[in-house]
C-alpha cells in the first residue's frame, strides 16, 4: 500500500521517492511512504485561510460537538485500526492503550469543552483590572484562537493516540491541524487519518495529515503556528533550533526522552501491599508496548537493603512474560518497532552495561511464540542493576526504548531525590509509599523535576490509573531533558494555541469588546430584567431595588427561624471588642435573602432558575436599623443549549449610607424566546 | 567610579579589562566596566545552594513583605538614583518613569501578593479531578517554585524598572535572582544593585548583580533555571539558539524588538477627542525616553483621508519639543543613550527613507539647549511618511530605537488589520475610536499578534495609562517579533518561575501532600470544627448536622418574610412543565440558612465571621416535605496575620434520600490561639 497524504483537501499520491516500511514481526514490506515532494507553503497558507476562519467562527461547545462525533466515527472503524496495529508488534492490550486511549480523549475533551468553557468563541482570562482612580480606565485579558497552524509531529509508538490527544485541544481552542505520523508506523496513522478525512466533519482545511519528511514547512512559519513535537531528544534540539523558531518565536512544544522513575519508599518493604504494587508497575511498564512508551519506568530506585528482594521478585515475574506474535491471545510483549529499533536499544543497552549489570533476560537468548525471531524486531525484558547510581552516569542520561530498566539502591530520602533528579527532568515518577510525610517530602524533593507524580498505595492500587498512562485531565509532558512541554491537562492546553492579550480601555469599550460588563460600562433600565428571554438580554441590563430597613425584630426572627443564633446577631454584650463587627450584626444569609425579595419578579417568566452563586463576599455588616438595596446587572451570557442558556448576573448590596455591604456573582438559566 | 558585581553576597572589584561608559549628555566618563573575570558557575550555585533554600521556606505573604520592604528602602534613596539617571539623557519624567515605575512594580506585586495568594510555599492549580469510578484515585496539580536560578538580562533605556519589574514576580514566586544590567547604563542600575545589597531586606543568595558579559553562564544553567532577557531581536536569537537552551529546555522569555502601531479609526476625525489624543500620545511616544521604549509608537496607521491632516499636527507639536540638557527644567527631550546608539537609529533612519519620506525633523539640523550637540546623543523627533505600506517592507521590520515614527494610509479596517498584522508580532498596538464595533473588529483582527492592546476614547484620554506604559497588572510582552515572551501580568507571572506539577493518588494522599482536603480523604469528628483555633483545626474536621424538614409552611413563611415570592416556591399550578422543578420547591436561600442553623455553634468561640462563599451550585431541587442535612468539613487554611487565619470550608446540603442539594465552599475567619 502507497502511503498519501492528505493535502488541502485531496488526497496527494506520493512522488519517487518511496521508502518501504517492515512489519515489526514478519519483517515483510507492508506499505511505502513518500519522502516528500509535497508544498508545505500550501499546506500552511491552507490551513490559514480555510481551515482557521471556520473553526474561529464555531464556539466552543460547537468545537467539542466535532470532537464528540469524530470519536464517534472512529469508535465505528476501530477494528480496522487494531488489525492494522498489530503489524507494529502491539498486542491487543497496546492496541487498546492508543486506539481507545486516543478516542477517550476526544471524548475527554468533548465533555470538558461543554463543561468547563463558555459557549462562546474566545475566552475571558482573569478578572477586570482597575487602572485609575476615577474607574473610567481598566483592563482585562482575553484569550483567542491564533491565526495560524498547529503543527504536531508525532512519534512512532503511538500512532492514534499521539495524532488524536494532540488533535483535541488545537482544535477544541479553534486552530487547524497539519499532522505528521512517525513513517516506521504511518499505516496505522494513514488508516486514522483517513477516517477522519472520511467522517466529513471537521470543516475544509482544519486536518492535514503529511507522510514523510516535513521538507521546508519551518521555513514559513509564523508567530501564529505552533509546533508540538514528541520523539527523541535529537530530533527536537535540531528543530527548536531552527532559525525562524527563534526568528519568529515560534510557539515550540516538545515531549521526549525521559529517565522516568519509580522510588519504593523505605516503608514499602517486602510484603507490604505497596512493595507488590510496586513490582506489578515495573513488570507492566518493560512489557507493555514493549517498553516503547516516553513514561515507561527507566529507573527502578529501592532502599538499598531491598535491593535483592525487588530483582528476585521482578526476575520472578519477567521471567513469565510470553514473547511473540503480538495476535496471540497468550502473548504478553509483542515486537519492538522494528529491526532499526532493536539495533538502537541494544546499542544502548551495551553501554548501560558498562555501569550495571544485566540481572535478567538475555537477548541473545529467549522464546519467541508464533513468530521468527530472526525477521520480527524481538527483545527479551531487561533488567539492570546498578551498583553505584550516584556515580553512574549512563543510568541518569541513556533511554534505551524498549523493555529495558535499571534497579538501583539508595540510602534515605534525601539520596532518592538526588537520584530522582538525576535525571534532569522528567515526564513522571511514580510513588509507592503509604506514609504520608514520605509522599509529601518526594513529592517536594522531586516535583520541579516532573510533569506528573503518582503516588501509589494500598488505597489506590486497584483504581490507579498507571504508572505510564497520560490522562487528559493532568497535565502531560515534563521540564528539562523531558522537553519542558506540556500536553494535555484538561483545558489549560488550549492556551498553547491561543494568544493571550492585555486590553485597556473604558469599561464601555472593555465590556462591548469582551461582552462582559463591569462596573462602570453603561447600564439600561427599562422592564425588569428578568422580563427578557435569553436572546433579548442585553448585557448592562439593570436592575435597582427599593430599599428595606433590617430590624432587630428582623434579625431575631431570622435567627430563630434558622437557627442560626449566632452570638454576633443575638447578643450585644458578647459582640463586644470583636474585631470585625460594630456591635449586633444582620445575617449574611439574611442579607442574600432579602435581597432576593427584593430583586425577585415573582410571576412565570423567562427565568427558569437561580443555579448558583459565586464570590460572594460580606464586605460591611449590617447592624438593625440600616436600611439596604439592592442592584443588579446583567454581566454574562452563555447558550446552554436551543431551550435556555446561562445568564450571570453582578449583584451589589448597598447600605442606605452607600457602603457596599456584599457583593456576589449571581446565575441564572433563561429560556430561549420560543 | 568602578562599577562592581554583587557576587556570592560580596562586591566583587571588576578584573582588568574594563570598558569606559560615557555620559549620554556631555561625552565625559562617567564610569568603568568589567568585561567579565567573574566565575559564573559559582554565582548559579550560590543562588541554587542559599537564595533559593531560604525564599522557599517564605510564604507568598512573607516574600510579598520582602517587596514592600524593598519598595520602601529604595524609595528614601531615590533622589540618589534620580541623579545618576539624568547623564543617561533622560529627562526627569523619564525618570519618572524608570524609578518611580519600577518602585510601584514592587509594591504592586507585593499587594497582589498579599491579596491574591494564599499564605502558603506552593500554590494549587485547578481543582481535583476525578480520575476513577470508585473515588479512590484522584489528581490535582500544584505549583511549586523552580528550584534554580532566574537570569535576568536587562535592556539600557530602564535600567531601574527593568530590573525591578523583573525582581518583583521571580521573589515572589520564590526564586533567586542574578541580574545584568546593559552596560551603558549599569552605573544606575549599579546604585540600584548597592541600594538593595544595603538595605540586607533579602536573604543572602536572592539577589545577585553581575556587571559585563555573562561570560559562559549558559553553559551551566538546567531545567530549574529561568531567562528572562529585554533587548534586541538579534541578541535573544542569538542566546535562545544557545545549544544548552534546547538541551536542558531551559526557560527562555524574551522581550524585544516590536514595530508597535497606533491606529487612527476611521470615525476618529479631525476635530474628534480621539483624534487630539492620538497625536498627543504619538508625540509623547516618540518623545518620552526620546523614543528609546520597546513599547514606542513606530507606525502610525491613520485613514488614508487624514494623512495629511495628521502630519500637520505632528509636524506642528513636534517642532514645539524643546531638546537638550535633560536637567534642564523646559528640555522635553533629552538625548539618546550614547553616540553609538544615535549611529544606530540614523543607520536605521537612513534605510526607512527609501521607503518612506521624511516629513518633519532634521537630524543635521536642529536646536540643543544647554549641552553640546556634538558630544552629547541628540536627535531631533523624526517624523516619516510611508505612501505605500502595503508594498514597503522595511516601515514594517525595521525598529529606529530613537524618536522615530512613520505615518502611514490605510483604506478601510481589513486593511488596517492587515497592516498591523505586518509587525509579525508586536508588544503593544493602540487604537483610537469611540465605536464599539470598530474597536471589537480591530481587537478581534490584530489581537493574537499583540500582546497589549489599548482602546483610548474621549471616556478614558484623561485616566488612560499611556500607549507605552507596561502596567503590572496587565501582560507586556507579544508574540513573534516582540519574542513570545510574557512579563508581569499580575500573578499570572509568577508561573514563569514555578513548576507546575501533575499529581495522582488516592483522596487522603492529595489531601495530605497538598493540606487541601477533598471527598474522600479522612475526616474528623470530635469536637465541633467552631470550636478549634486556627492553629489547631485540623484539614479535614467534619461535622454533620442532624436532619431538618422542609415544610411548605417554611417555604410560604420565607417567602412573605423575604419578599422572595418567585412562583416556583409559591404556585404549584405554574410550575407545572417547568424543566428543572418536578413541582412547588424550596428556596435555595432558605436551604442555604437552614444549613447555617444546623451548623452553627452559636456561642463565642474561635470562628469570628463567615465572611464569604464560593462555588455554590443548587444541584437538585428540594420539594415540601422533604428532609435536609449539612456536611461542612475544613477544606483549606490560610493564616492571615497573628490574630486570625482564613479558613475555607467543603459544604454539602444533602436530603435524607441520600442526594446532594447543594455544594459549596464556605470562608470563615478564625483566630488564632491567644
Amino acid at each position: 500500500m502507497k502511503l498519501q497524504s492528505y493535502f488541502q483537501g485531496q488526497w496527494a499520491a506520493p512522488s519517487a521517492n518511496l521508502i518501504e516500511i517492515a512489519s515489526a514481526v514478519t519483517g515483510e514490506v507492508v506499505a511505502q511512504a513518500s519522502s516528500g515532494g509535497l508544498d508545505m507553503k500550501q499546506a500552511l497558507d491552507y490551513a490559514r485561510a480555510k481551515g482557521g476562519p471556520a473553526l474561529r467562527r464555531l464556539t466552543f461547545h460547537q468545537r467539542a460537538d466535532l470532537l464528540k462525533k469524530l470519536g464517534q466515527a472512529i469508535t465505528e472503524r476501530k477494528d480496522e485500526l487494531y488489525k492494522l496495529s498489530f503489524m507494529t508488534g502491539a498486542t491487543r492490550v497496546d492496541n487498546m492503550i492508543d486506539v481507545d486511549g486516543g478516542i477517550g480523549t476526544l471524548f475527554a475533551y468533548a465533555g470538558k469543552g461543554r463543561r468547563e468553557l463558555p459557549n462562546t468563541t474566545f475566552l475571558l482570562d482573569g478578572v477586570v483590572e482597575p487602572l485609575s482612580k476615577g474607574g473610567t480606565f481598566a483592563g482585562r485579558h482575553i484569550a483567542a484562537p491564533l491565526h495560524g497552524a498547529a503543527v504536531h509531529i508525532n512519534a512512532f509508538n503511538f500512532p492514534c493516540w499521539g495524532m488524536l490527544e494532540k488533535l483535541a485541544p488545537a482544535l477544541l481552542a479553534g486552530v487547524p491541524v497539519i499532522t505528521k505520523p512517525a513513517t516506521v508506523t504511518a499505516y496505522v496513522a494513514h488508516a486514522l487519518a483517513r477516517m477522519i478525512a472520511d467522517s466529513g466533519i471537521l470543516p475544509a482545511g482544519a486536518f492535514q495529515f503529511v507522510v514523510g519528511s516535513t521538507g521546508d514547512l519551518f521555513d514559513h512559519l509564523t508567530c501564529q503556528d505552533v509546533v508540538s513535537f514528541t520523539g527523541s531528544a535529537e530530533t527536537s534540539q535540531t528543530l527548536q533550533r531552527h532559525p525562524v523558531i527563534a526568528r519568529e518565536a515560534v510557539r515550540f512544544i516538545a515531549e521526549r526522552d525521559s529517565l522516568n522513575a519509580a522510588i519504593l519508599a523505605p516503608d514499602a518493604a517486602p510484603g507490604t501491599p505497596e512493595f507488590d504494587l510496586f513490582v506489578k508497575e515495573v513488570v507492566k511498564e518493560m512489557t507493555v508496548k514493549a517498553g516503547q512508551k516516553c513514561t515507561a519506568i527507566r529507573r527502578a530506585m529501592v532502599p538499598s537493603g531491598h535491593v535483592d528482594a525487588v530483582i528476585t521478585a521482578l526476575r520472578e515475574k519477567l521471567g513469565k512474560i510470553t514473547i511473540g506474535n503480538p495476535e496471540l491471545e497468550n502473548v504478553r510483549m509483542g515486537a519492538l518497532v522494528g529491526l532499526a529499533q532493536r539495533r538502537d536499544v541494544l546499542a544502548h543497552l551495551a553501554k548501560l552495561r558498562g555501569e550495571a549489570e544485566l540481572v535478567s533476560g538475555d537477548p541473545d537468548n529467549f522464546n519467541v511464540e508464533g513468530a521468527d525471531a530472526k525477521r520480527g524486531a524481538f527483545v527479551p525484558p531487561l533488567l539492570l542493576h546498578c551498583a553505584d547510581a550516584r556515580r553512574a552516569a549512563s543510568v541518569h542520561e541513556i533511554e534505551a526504548f524498549g523493555p529495558v530498566c535499571t534497579v538501583m539502591g539508595y540510602d534515605g530520602l534525601d539520596d532518592a531525590i538526588a537520584l530522582a533528579n538525576r535525571g534532569g527532568g522528567s515526564l513522571v515518577t511514580s510513588l509507592y509509599t503509604h506514609d504520608i510525610k514520605t509522599a509529601a517530602d518526594l513529592t517536594f524533593g522531586i516535583g520541579t523535576f516532573h510533569g506528573r507524580l503518582v503516588v501509589i498505595d494500598r488505597d489506590c492500587g486497584k483504581e490507579q490509573t498507571g504508572h505510564g498512562s497520560p490522562m487528559p485531565q493532568m497535565v502531560h509532558g515534563g521540564p528539562g531533558r523531558a522537553g519542558g512541554g506540556e500536553e494535555l491537562g484538561g483545558i489549560r492546553s488550549l492556551q498553547h494555541y491561543m494568544q493571550r492579550t492585555a486590553l485597556q480601555g473604558s469599561p464601555t469599550m472593555l465590556a462591548g469588546i469582551t461582552g462582559s460588563w463591569t462596573k462602570g460600562a453603561p447600564v439600561v433600565e427599562e422592564k425588569h430584567p428578568f422580563r427578557y428571554h435569553f436572546d433579548d438580554l442585553a448585557i448592562g441590563q439593570n436592575f435597582t431595588s427599593k430599599e428595606r430597613t433590617i430590624t432587630l425584630e428582623d434579625i431575631e426572627h431570622f435567627a430563630h427561624f434558622t437557627g442560626d443564633t449566632f452570638y454576633a446577631h443575638m447578643d450585644e454584650e458578647a459582640t463586644k471588642g470583636h474585631p470585625f463587627f460594630p456591635g449586633r450584626v444582620a445575617h449574611g444569609y439574611l442579607l442574600l435573602s432579602f435581597a432576593a425579595g427584593l430583586f425577585v419578579d415573582p410571576d412565570p417568566g423567562p427565568v427558569l432558575a437561580n443555579y448558583g452563586l459565586d464570590s460572594l463576599r460580606f464586605v460591611k455588616p449590617v447592624q438593625p436599623g440600616e436600611a439596604i438595596k439592592v442592584r443588579l446587572t446583567a454581566k454574562e451570557k452563555s447558550p446552554r443549549n436551543r431551550q435556555y442558556g446561562e445568564v450571570r448576573w453582578d449583584v451589589e448590596i448597598t447600605t442606605a449610607a452607600g457602603d457596599t455591604a456584599a457583593t456576589y456573582e449571581l446565575l441564572t438559566m433563561n429560556a430561549m424566546r420560543a
